[in-house]
């Protein structure tokens, strides 16, 4: 009940903090805020539309777990029917394997030779469990780097799958489409611990254009990209097995492509305020906002009233959070009240400032980097008024950046 | 060395991320990336001027704890003369209490009576260690509650100070100077378990305004309404024994002003790219930057770099960090690549693009929130190029949001 009671006699200890367990069975009113709270069924009707989509499709799909970091999710979109997650970090790799998630793909580049040995070792850990790790590359000295590691294991017959990273727009990692990228497959193909398996083509630029045109003219540059590297790798002799990427703003545009195998959409599953404001491609299915972070107010005064989440929080990379509609939020706005305050003001519209102590509920602009902020999720059951906790949701992979 | 070959055989068991003590003794290269690194010297220099400063000035000084949010940093600030910490949040005092920090002072309202428990018996507990727990109020209601809260407690004896939070410009917490705060006041004296400290006087807005002319208004308002808030408090009777406030940007302001016995500076220990480009006043002591991202080049491309920090290592609200000007990096800038990617170009005067694998130093835009992205503080001693790892300093308060 009381953790300050229950303060170790060791001073030098590091209390946990408190895994939020005994929340389990009580209503929402018990979550102290702030507090980041999966709606459990919003979150399950967008996991049952992203599978039902890939089926119909015949995709299929690997999720980004950089959105929640938890095992327990990877585990729950793969018994949904994804093949496996991908990750953007080493740590993060280890974090969901020792979690019991067995198939990983880390959809971005490594170079230090200590994290490649990580890699490796993690590689032939998945292996022992009858799993599976890939990886992306995007340099000459990546790959033979890898392949030093990958030689370097005690143990022989582990090999790893590797993905040649295409730059298809976003202007970030990944080799020009054509030439580079065939180079770069005749140099995984030399090394036996390595197995060319297709390519990396995700463009993270036009996940986030607003129009629909816009997001499917990029799209079809990107396409046409991919077609014609597969053909010149295809035509130096080397089949390529797969092509993926794709995002929650464009996945249906990459799968009726015809070139693209795997989807990687990770935002999905929480829908966060700022893909809300794409255009609707009908193609896709519509996605329901699931997480929010529950707020406070602490602080009123006659012209605006203070809530006690700020962007330790939630991050801002993508705006500022929006007011849920439920409790009057639609005609709230807010503002950015520094680390750990957000400031409320009533829309010309009329709204009615809540008192002190009242609960508001934001929606993240960007749901990837708020979760990270957190150590668990709060998953309620039956709508965010009325709803009771399910089960908190441990963020296992948190910080873990290496 | 390998931490994927240590992964427990209980897949339910959540490994800690590495605690990073391994490093001690070894050079800065041994760091993976991207990693929080403190430069020890630039630290303590820091922390000396400020000591400095306010023995000179006569000052007490409360540095805020949720810059930092370690029990070993706030202990190191009190053994330097500081008379404790601040604190935004209760369970950052329940965190930094358990690891030996005994005076604290939330300097924020606390409305929740769930939480008003743990205050109280965080009290409790701190008295128990020759402690004190100070808290700041500014409504009727929050005081009533602080008042059951504390006569709720299950031993009689305990005390808490009491601040009145007035606003003096930053239009976020706070009661309107004069009146209203004297009657917080009044009620404040009517608990014999509150005892009336002062007042919370924080202009937060002020420290980021550029010239030292704006920041020395700004602050001639907030001691204006200071002054008459004290004089109007003493006339009903009630002596107003300190008056608490101030930050990096303008603390010496403040104790020029004759009226600030007390001040909350916590920037200065690590000084972040943001409060670097306030106009200095000579008044102040010259702070040097003293926490940096490390991170290594992993992609490269004709145009452009790639390197492993993006916004999951480092807070962006007070702007993207800029690249420390080791290595060639004063000729480099950052932009944003998204949560765990950087892109760096070569400004026009002529930088050269670092090569894959290389490293670069980032000086983050704000300090505190980054701080809250990591578990630890890797602490160099001497110089970032060839220094050594010290100490790892651990964030016991990260993510201690409620």
């Amino acid at each position: 009940m009381n953790p300050s009671m229950k303060l170790p006699p060791d001073s030098q200890a590091r209390p946990a903090l408190a895994p939020g367990h005994e929340l389990v069975g009580l209503g929402v009113a018990a979550i102290d805020t702030p507090a980041l709270v999966v709606d459990l069924d919003a979150m399950e009707r967008n996991l049952t539309r992203m599978a039902e989509f890939a089926k119909k499709h015949g995709m299929r799909w690997r999720p980004h777990a950089k959105l929640h970091k938890s095992a327990a999710l990877a585990r729950l979109q793969m018994q949904a029917g994804a093949v496996g997650v991908c990750v953007q970090k080493t740590a993060e790799a280890e974090l969901l394997a020792t979690g019991g998630v067995h198939n990983i793909y880390i959809s971005n580049e490594v170079i230090a030779p200590a994290k490649l040995e990580r890699v490796a070792a993690l590689a032939q850990w998945l292996r022992g469990a009858s799993g599976r790790l890939a990886i992306a590359v995007d340099s000459m000295q990546g790959v033979q780097r890898l392949a030093t590691a990958m030689a370097n294991l005690p143990e022989t017959g582990t090999s790893i799958d590797v993905f040649v990273e295409i730059d298809v727009g976003q202007g970030r990692c990944g080799v020009a489409p054509g030439t580079p990228a065939v180079a770069l497959a005749q140099e995984i193909d030399q090394h036996p611990a390595l197995v060319f398996a297709g390519l990396q083509a995700y463009h993270g630029g036009a996940q986030h254009l607003r129009t629909a045109l816009e997001r499917r003219e990029a799209i079809a540059r990107a396409v046409a990209a991919v077609t014609q590297t597969r053909q010149q790798i295809e035509a130096a002799g080397i089949p390529v097995a797969l092509v993926t990427g794709a995002g929650t703003g464009t996945f249906a545009l990459e799968a009726a492509s015809g070139i693209y195998g795997e989807l990687q959409p990770g935002s999905f599953l929480f829908m966060d305020a700022d893909y809300a404001q794409n255009e609707r491609d009908p193609a896709q299915p519509q996605f329901e906002h699931a997480l929010f972070v529950k707020t406070d107010v602490i602080s009123t005064s006659a012209g605006h009233v203070v809530c006690d989440a700020g962007h330790k929080s939630h991050a801002i990379d993508s705006g500022l959070p929006r007011v849920h509609e439920l409790h009057g939020g639609a005609a709230l706005t807010y503002s950015n009240g520094g680390d750990e305050h957000g400031i409320i003001h009533a829309t010309a519209l009329g709204g009615r400032l809540p008192a002190l102590g009242e609960t508001l509920w934001l929606i993240p602009g960007h749901c990837d980097p708020t979760v990270n902020l957190h150590d668990r999720l709060i998953g309620v059951r039956g709508g965010l008024e009325h709803g009771t906790v399910e089960r908190v949701i441990r963020v296992d992979a948190r910080g873990a950046l290496t």
